[in-house]
């Protein structure tokens, strides 16, 4: 497959891999050893800093910002808004996961305040998180999209991710067994991945991440966001081959393993996106 | 070996497997990572979720709460408290990870509120921590149990689980080399496992989150401890032979893999169970 | 290479595996799992405890007291001034662990609180942050060495470390392609490593855990250090061997594995060390 978006994709690769883009996260506890790992593993500089006398100060030397609600607490909100107007102030993107949005009354307000005063550059969810936040009936059961969520990745689901990208002026991802990502015009599907991605904790935040590394190192964050997802979906077949069979303790590990010897040939060989 | 207790055991690893319970950690950041992994392996869901604000409401959407004490803070004790008395309130079973009680006055007094005001479902610690909280004279080393306490294990073990079981009124597990597992009534007696699990990190949190999944798949929390154990305990010994000789770092691996690939005829063949 | 130095590392790793210490860690919750781990393998005994209300009788019980600033919080300050306060009165050796000095005002500050309020023992960072304590021009980027200041490693980077361990009365350990450990009158270089522990996450923060591990199972401190770093340079090494091929995954759980195997023959064939 080697259309315009797949050279993009491979291009921005190499940026990460040459310019080495910190990358600052304000993050959850549960997975954050696995966003840092994989950061390194892509080529860029990863930095968690949480508190409020240091977070903005944190961003203003980074060259992109990740925020992720995974393991809530009152006192990181407050450095997640500091830190995110600092980057918006500097042109530096910001990448949001909102990890559970719709599981907790304290979820959904966090969300709604960080939507509404920061400006996200892109928004990735599953189904379940990006349905809530686009005030449509979703049924989140925790952290986990719920099943009935991620069978209705489809036509539709491009729709939603449009109208939220437009409607939020950014680059909205949903990922599931499918991935859908827009920015409100262009629209790209990505077919990568595996299901045994979900059995391992921390493969939505890792994409995040990843997100934030490829949007850290190009001005394009819809490229920035299809290439986050991408490395994601085609590391997770490459470990799904590996080590499989082996157990998810292995298939993690592997997922590492895959992006830390993934290049441009690699994507252009296996990616499977469209636009629509 | 066939008898009554392994196959409920096998069963409720079924349960586990079909419902996919949503269990709720509110528990330390050193070993959190894996306890997640370990539900995902086992087939549950994991949720981490310690702020106050939100604590309670996770809560109510989770078939199981595990409290788990490995790093303290203030922040989270009312949290634990909370959710603790929701779970009491919907009648969804609490499982306690004292860890480290009797090393700090801290510890002691926050194990003391937890015990006071949840009514726990399952008590599970290593001998150190058991004697401790039954008023017995421990000698605990740090979170590990000292070796003077896990030589403990025997009879007189069997009489610590039964009477602190009858106390609390709950089910107490004491695990170590010989695992003993009592709700004042029932006393059983596991034999699974290998010393190698005390050179990882969290083998005894993650034994705590197995025993949540399994609790969270069925009512009766006595074989609920006994599965989570001895799931422990046998992916354990397939960890050993599968990775041991390699070092630990494989061998923590490898404790992941069983347990994704753990099924009621591995138990059956394996477990080393018996009631006393 | 069979000289004095080598002969006492090779022996205080048997003082480390005989006596098992228990190490008290006030660390951060990037890597803190690695660091519990990495102890363990190398025969340790870790303890995680940063609330206020247990901190010191943590510290009390224990044999040395790492200080690590990764992740830093004004909640966790207090503690770690009070732990290191705790550990002189009863002569514990206290590591510290600078992470990304000279990146953030609030790191700046916090080192220097730390440096002037507990005596350390053995100070261990990248050449960046021990330039930034010393007071001469670096280049911190995010908590990773700059490059220029990695180049600078050489008779320069000596005098760096002797006249910092002067001024601050301590042992001070530079790590990177080489290390450098000086005591202020000794002046020890290990040529040990492989630059793809830059690529995992936490090969500083375990390194800085295993010194506390040596440190706390012998009275020599720059003995201490020097064992610790050439435990992981060995173990890097052995690691890259077994799996550089494979990836940043299984080269992060290799070291784990190298480091459970490690034994004073091992460092005997392997250590590059010289004092100068």
């Amino acid at each position: 497959m080697s259309n315009e978006i797949v050279i993009k994709v491979g291009k921005l690769l190499n940026e990460v891999r040459n310019n080495k883009p910190l990358v600052h996260n304000i993050t959850n506890y549960v997975t954050v050893n696995d966003c840092a790992n994989i950061l390194l593993a892509i080529g860029a500089s990863p930095i968690m800093a949480d508190d409020i006398k240091e977070a903005a100060d944190i961003t203003k030397i980074s060259s992109a910002l990740v925020i992720n609600i995974g393991t809530l607490n009152e006192r990181t909100i407050e450095s997640m808004i500091t830190s995110g107007k600092k980057a918006n102030e500097l042109n530096i993107p910001v990448v949001f996961d909102p990890v559970g949005a719709g599981a907790s009354e304290f979820r959904n307000e966090t969300t709604k305040k960080i939507l509404e005063e920061v400006k996200i550059s892109v928004l990735r969810g599953n189904m379940s998180e990006i349905k809530f936040i686009s005030g449509l009936e979703s049924s989140t059961k925790g952290v986990d999209a719920s099943e009935s969520d991620m069978e209705s990745v489809n036509d539709k689901g491009a729709n939603v991710a449009k109208n939220l990208a437009n409607k939020l002026n950014c680059t909205v991802a949903i990922t599931g067994v499918t991935d859908i990502i827009s920015d409100g015009k262009r629209v790209a599907i990505l077919e990568n991945g595996t299901k045994m991605l979900a059995n391992v904790t921390g493969t939505g935040c890792m994409t995040t991440a990843l997100v934030g590394a490829f949007c850290g190192a190009g001005s394009d964050y819809f490229i920035g966001a299809v290439s986050g997802i991408a490395a994601m979906g085609i590391c997770g077949e490459i470990a799904l081959e590996k080590a499989g069979q082996i157990g998810t303790g292995s298939f993690h590990i592997a997922i590492i393993d895959a992006i830390s010897n993934l290049n441009s040939e690699i994507i252009e060989n296996m990616v499977k996106v469209k636009e629509i």
